[in-house]
């Protein structure tokens, strides 16, 4: 028995189930059913292979990618958190630090260090890498909840203030992606999307 | 208007709808729903970069994690075939390379050109980084199915013989990989979950 690779199938059959933690936002297609952390995962961090030349400044993109395609397993133990929900997103820090813990623990050593520092580098935002990476999953679902006709903001009655507030971030990792991102705020507002 | 940005946001809400091509094998979780090609898409990938030690050969990782990201998105037009279905795999190579025509070709030209030839590196398994991607997209419905007491297996009367057949080619990517599947094969046929 290879006792490394018996440590990483364990996790990666553990994370299988980020396929069953819900996000607020809904998919495109017909069935318009909530979409899971797991397939969000892929779409941003393939959406960050599309886009690197958007970044604001030269980033190493494979670690982009390593960065979206972690940054939300910790949801397997913490769940998923509303980012429109701050005082949630208080104590969900906690919870998260415990879950990467454990789940980075499940690997041989220092392969778990490694990876459960990319993740830390993702939290923390302080790298080019990083804040493209949050720039990345900051912009997606308001680019999908403008063409699901403002679904989530309406069901959960958000103001354009609060968009504004929560994802102007965004413009540091990505100029570009912000300017994107106030046209569609401004069309949200435009349609009754999102309460002035 | 950015051009080349509105081409790839273009592609990036089509590719929203792979969350809804479903594949034979079912989730861990409870509700032992079946999985969609996105959420397995960022599962394969993430399986990648944990796996990268058992390459048979040293592999640019960040294009084995490009390949699995892509690897599926011609599904959105062609649909999910099953494995063991062989006679739908041979009508499915003329959609897959339709699809694979118009979802690039939304991208700006020398993009479109660059991902589309990841994808046909992918297909044609001509590579040590298109042979490991292979024995991971090969492996991980194996193991799922095993975790999940053979349900797909079971669901489809499938025999060691078929599942030899069909994934030995994990061998060519990573011969501790195919010694693992081997293992989860024989244990499979003396639980009977497979047919002898």
């Amino acid at each position: 028995m290879n006792s490394r690779l018996e440590k990483q199938l364990a996790l990666i059959m553990e994370l299988d189930q980020l396929k069953s933690v819900l996000r607020r936002t809904r998919v495109l297609s017909a069935d318009k059913r909530r979409e899971n952390s797991a397939e969000h995962s892929w779409h941003v961090a393939l959406m960050a292979l599309l886009l690197e030349e958007h970044a604001n400044e030269p980033v190493d993109i494979s670690k982009v990618v390593k960065m979206l395609l972690l940054h939300d397993i910790v949801e397997i133990d913490a769940g998923d958190t509303f980012v429109y929900d701050t005082l949630a997103l208080q104590e969900q820090e906690e919870k998260e630090l415990a879950a990467a813990e454990r789940l980075f623990g499940m690997l041989p050593e220092e392969q778990g260090t490694e990876l459960k520092a990319i993740w830390l580098e993702f939290e923390r935002a302080g790298t080019a890498e990083a804040r493209f990476a949050k720039a990345l999953d900051r912009i997606i679902p308001m680019l999908m909840n403008y063409h699901n006709n403002g679904q989530s903001w309406l069901e959960h009655g958000v103001a354009k203030q609060q968009v504004v507030n929560i994802n102007q971030r965004i413009e540091q990792g990505s100029a570009v992606l912000w300017e994107k991102a106030l046209q569609v705020i401004n069309e949200a507002v435009e349609k009754g999307w999102l309460k002035p």
